[in-house]
């Protein structure tokens, strides 16, 4: 292999599939990365065996050829190297590169020992726009959790359906959805759990992109890929692995209604469950009231040996019964900080439904993203 | 005691003195900060025992007192107020904090059992721009290192002469030294090593001021001092205990002359430094080679498992005998990247002294700062 290349047009490649590399110590080969040659471009590659990442490159292909080398010392190199062209060839399995003032080699491993990366054989896919979906996943994926007990809730549930993507994700204490509807219908109607380390490289890897990425899906595995805007030609390709197992059927935690509507200033709710946080116990509990003889919400907590802390929040309060009374619910605060950290509006809906029923929270005025979660019963 | 103050003014006072609170087990109350009225201020006190900081503020004072509270639970709640004003009361050895739609208490301590933070009785000051000032402890603070067997290079050696201060730290593996020269001279001569930490929170809190700092002095402690604009009144100090012991007569360590000097972009140097690294073994070893028959610096490493690298670097390089030959000197990579990082100008000039002697680092054409590090001898 030899060929000449950017230093620029590496590095960028290099920082993407580096992500996955390098924590391996059962299977050293899977610290490397697979550089080799494809037409007129460099292919990168690399794989966890969950995971694989492949990104392509333009560059002037001088011989064929391909070779895995550590990824680190590839990616530290090329780092500290000036932005010039670069000269890299291999001969007996040692990668010699060429830049100005520095020259290189690193010996790398047989490109035939380096793990295959699957592909898809079916060739329908789901055109998605890479901006407004991966801010969806973001959304949920935090509240995915790894539970050795029940691996299906260990990732990211997505639904295509012919008009809309619904994606959820729960850790039992907590769930949250987010619908994302399309502007034309989808020929292809699936569903899947997605681990969660590939949702966060999906959103790491395609949120900056600007237009569309394509999805294509099997019963095992699913694809996303992102193609450069001139050639069209695949930039990006991140294949994943799927969580085996059927997951929960949630709509049932979601409550349809509510006892009492709390309609509030996102950063000012944030701030008062901050500060009572200070004062929590080792529940990280907090306690919030609202009461029909007073304005606005309170968030109320209290240490014996630290202290105690009383806020207000001013908000439109409404009552879903005849006879409406007041009410005193208790919640992690951590809880509350997530789902409020989650919604991109100024201002939210919280929804309560008495001390023992699921609390939600939502964007006001928008049905397409809810948070819901189980407050602290009182001893 | 009951004051009326500005968020803001109380925020500014806890960031700077809660930087060495709180992590004290066997003393509790040191992990408190004194709160107390001094006039029209009020006085925020905290100390390690090693190391005191004051700082004043003005506020309205309604009644004179004084309580300790936990630092950390006070800075975090202020931290999370709203930019308005704070009325602050105490009663029964609890603060009462008001603020808005905030209410609350915090279980404090009585201010008899703070440790009291002894003061200076020697009037005279030496005068120093504190920029100036700061900016030369930097450049030497990180060398200085905890040694329990030798104290006395734990801390910044400072040595104020009628119309300099000389500024040294050593681990004993290098040595940095910085001159700063007084644009008029100074009535007070004296010498002391201060703690680390105490120079590092010298800096973290005085190096953004603008304008002078008053330095006091007693055999056991020395005081930093910076005033208000406006009022002349002291707004911070510093006061810390001194290291005991003598520091060591470094001079001698400095070399007078040089076998080969060598004048280069820095940030070139510095970047073929970290490449050689990559591939540098647990020695942290990297190969400096110069030749007369050669143009530049080389830095080489070599690795028999990873690979290896070879760098050039462009430079002047001069001589200093009438026969000159090659010379290659190793050094640990992170000494030379150290050594570099504290150079804030463009050009260095590097001087060797062959395999074993001491080289040293210089900002090219500037007798003010020096770093002094000794090669790996070869094997």
């Amino acid at each position: 292999m030899k060929i000449i290349i950017l230093k620029e047009n590496l590095n960028n490649g290099l920082n993407i599939i580096s992500r996955i590399t390098g924590k391996n110590l059962t299977l050293p080969i899977l610290n490397n990365i697979l550089l080799s040659t494809d037409g007129n471009f460099l292919n990168l590659s690399s794989t966890d065996l969950e995971l694989g990442i492949k990104y392509w490159s333009l560059a002037k292909i001088e011989k064929e050829g391909k070779i895995t080398v550590p990824a680190k010392i590839l990616t530290s190199f090329i780092n500290l190297l000036p932005n010039k062209k670069l000269t890299i060839e291999e001969k007996n399995q040692t990668l010699y590169i060429d830049c100005e003032n520095h020259k290189t080699q690193i010996k790398g491993l047989d490109a035939q020992d380096y793990p295959i990366i699957p592909s898809i054989e079916d060739k329908t896919f789901v055109e998605l726009d890479a901006a407004v979906f991966c801010e969806g996943i973001s959304q949920v994926v935090d509240f995915s959790t790894s539970n050795q007990a029940r691996p299906e809730i260990s990732g990211v549930y997505l639904n295509f359906q012919k008009d809309r993507v619904q994606m959820a994700a729960t850790d039992s204490f907590r769930l949250a959805e987010k619908t994302i509807y399309f502007k034309e219908k989808i020929n292809k109607e699936c569903s899947f759990i997605l681990p969660q380390k590939a949702a966060r490289e999906i959103i790491n890897i395609l949120l900056e992109q600007s237009g569309k990425i394509k999805m294509y899906s099997s019963p095992s595995q699913v694809l996303f890929e992102y193609s450069m805007s001139e050639t069209n030609h695949p930039q990006v390709q991140i294949i994943s692995r799927l969580v085996e197992g059927d997951y929960p059927d949630y709509q049932g935690i979601i409550p349809k209604k509510y006892e009492a509507q709390v309609v509030l200033n996102k950063n000012e709710f944030l701030n008062q469950v901050k500060t009572a946080s200070i004062f929590s116990g080792k529940g990280n509990e907090v306690k919030i009231k609202i009461d029909p003889k007073k304005e606005g919400m309170e968030i109320l907590s209290q240490n014996p040996e630290l202290g105690e802390s009383k806020g207000v929040v001013e908000g439109e309060i409404k009552y879903n019964t005849e006879k409406p009374k007041e009410m005193e619910v208790n919640f992690n605060y951590r809880f509350l900080v997530d789902g409020l950290m989650n919604i991109k509006s100024q201002r939210v809906s919280f929804e309560l439904n008495g001390e023992e029923g699921p609390a939600a929270l939502r964007p006001a005025g928008d049905a397409n993203y809810i948070y819901v979660v189980m407050p602290i019963k009182s001893t």
